[in-house]
């Protein structure tokens, strides 16, 4: 059987629709790796997701409607539910690629089919402690950076994005932009700092995640004019976004996991500035698609020097390294060794 | 093989030591159960709980101290990391006995032994979800009122109490007592209502559940004479203040599903005045072990009508209700049935 015969499972959180109709970045990395398996010719490929996701593959779902986008749900009830009817199946799949967390993990010893834990992020390190009692699974870290040094990974495969809705554009905007889950770690109250001392309009978008924070750090400087909040973008809103963009300013606070947001940025032709944190000097190449900073001083004096990054350069980047194809061929491999170790136990 | 032979595995919550060091009523009950099986001539029970648990049963446990006791613990991480290794040891046992609510349901697909669950509670109607799935597994409910008309019950088991740390005392103290966890679900703050009305004294003790609660609608009420709160309170403690209590004051917001506090109060022939809603009116006999009530104003009537209460009668109530020996022989009965229609199964 050839290997794009093989029964995949690709396993997305329910948190949102996947693909998620705005925010959702779990689970629109598990649309992406999805539509990209069957746009590279796999066959057997089925997603579980929520029962009104969209996607060429076979879709399977228990869950209506992600649970932040009806809250009468109890996530944690929804979780297990969706979990357990995909472990109840797993007999039906090569293999399960698991994008949804740690709770999955502790269905495998019930279960014959292997599993690959693509690890977004670990959110506290007490997580750890369901990863490490499954230290003979699979694993794939989504930077270098974002590893925990007790897990055996098998190898990093960056997100990719869909290009589509990224026009690509040789023009500078003239904005500031900052997008993304409004919440300290992100630090939105960081770019608002930037532009301030700069004296460039901002524009902020995303979805509030910490609203005390958007209430007490945010709010009190947002106008309507030098700097404005317009509330979460879908696809088409974001490409429209980019392009009032001289650059995105990304001074996260904590070390980045990937950052979908600097490569859709670049994919725009738009450089990032970002926080010299985690993985940003993965996804950015500093000075040239955009700058690595350690503080606000540095990110102002960034800005001075945006028009030195060639555009094209920020695009081609991308394309070269953070597409969906990209990350697809790089789950192949993957994928592939996965059923070399799995037919070498076998024997 | 004899019934008392057969290999029972007790799961309880841990979120707190198994018998809890204070509050915890989940897993006060998984201890009663556990040692009233024992002390029943019960050969091969073992109780999943926190490591630190006590207990003359076997002792089985993944987590080291209960997440309500360590707050370094995401309490998600360690539920699916003890239910999961309960589940990796069924073959182990001929029945598991469920005491944790829903979580353990989505494992049943995996497993061959049969498991009942005892469900102390639904804390939201949405997780009737995990439990309509699994609607060929068994159940206990703790009260007739606290019942899903969806679920196929066995019986009803009403929890049982511990005597030992609940001395009988014929002569009434003059205070108004008030215990358990601090909610509004709970009432304190109509506790205090009947206890400015009565012009009598009130102590509160108990964990906070609702710090906003406590801070906004009990505390300005509190001072250090004739409104007292003074904490959780252990069983040796519990004991001291019901010899203070004239009556517990148990004005429930919500129905009630058992109500361990009130089989306490009268195990220490203290009457109690409650609510009538949900199984209040199964744990206390109205006029002749306390007074069911409807209203701030009826509990005041019925604090003028206490000494009618003959406290002896209380306590030969929960003698011949609601102790362990009691609740453990209506799990024989349940276990014995249940072994019955899976020797039915098996034919």
């Amino acid at each position: 059987m050839g290997l794009k015969s093989k029964r995949i499972a690709i396993l997305a959180p329910v948190a949102w629709r996947t693909p998620p109709r705005a925010y959702g970045a779990w689970e629109t990395v598990a649309s992406n790796i999805t539509e990209g398996l069957v746009a590279r010719g796999w066959k057997n490929v089925t997603l579980f997701a929520t029962k009104e996701s969209i996607t060429k593959a076979k879709l399977a779902g228990w869950i209506e409607k992600g649970y932040e986008e009806d809250k009468t749900q109890i996530p944690k009830v929804s979780e297990c539910l969706h979990i357990s009817k995909v472990m109840e199946r797993a007999d039906e799949f090569d293999l399960i690629h698991n994008n949804f967390d740690y709770l999955p993990l502790t269905y495998l010893p019930f279960i014959k089919t292997p599993m690959l834990t693509t690890i977004h992020g670990f959110s506290d390190p007490d997580i750890l402690r369901v990863y490490h009692d499954h230290k003979d699974s699979y694993y794939v870290s989504i930077s270098d950076s974002d590893r925990d040094k007790d897990l055996p990974y098998l190898a990093t495969v960056y997100n990719g994005i869909d290009l589509s809705n990224l026009t690509f554009r040789a023009k500078a905007g003239d904005k500031l932009i900052h997008y993304g889950r409004i919440h300290p770690d992100k630090g939105t109250d960081l770019a608002i700092e930037v532009a301030k001392k700069c004296g460039r309009d901002l524009i902020i978008a995303g979805i509030i995640q910490d609203q005390d924070y958007f209430d007490n750090s945010l709010k009190p400087h947002i106008n309507d004019s030098s700097i404005q909040y317009i509330g979460p973008v879908n696809p088409v809103q974001r490409d429209a976004l980019l392009k009032e963009a001289y650059t995105v300013i990304h001074l996260n606070t904590i070390p980045e996991r990937f950052g979908l947001v600097m490569a859709e940025a670049m994919a725009a032709g738009v450089p990032v500035i970002a926080m010299d944190l985690g993985s940003c000097r993965e996804v950015i190449v500093d000075k040239s698609t955009g700058f690595l900073v350690n503080n606000v001083e540095e990110a102002v004096e960034a800005v001075g020097k945006i028009d030195s990054i060639d555009r094209k350069k920020c695009r081609r980047h991308v394309e070269e390294n953070f597409t969906i194809g990209r990350m697809v061929s790089g789950y192949e491999k993957v994928y592939e060794e996965i059923f070399r170790r799995e037919a070498q136990k076998g024997k």
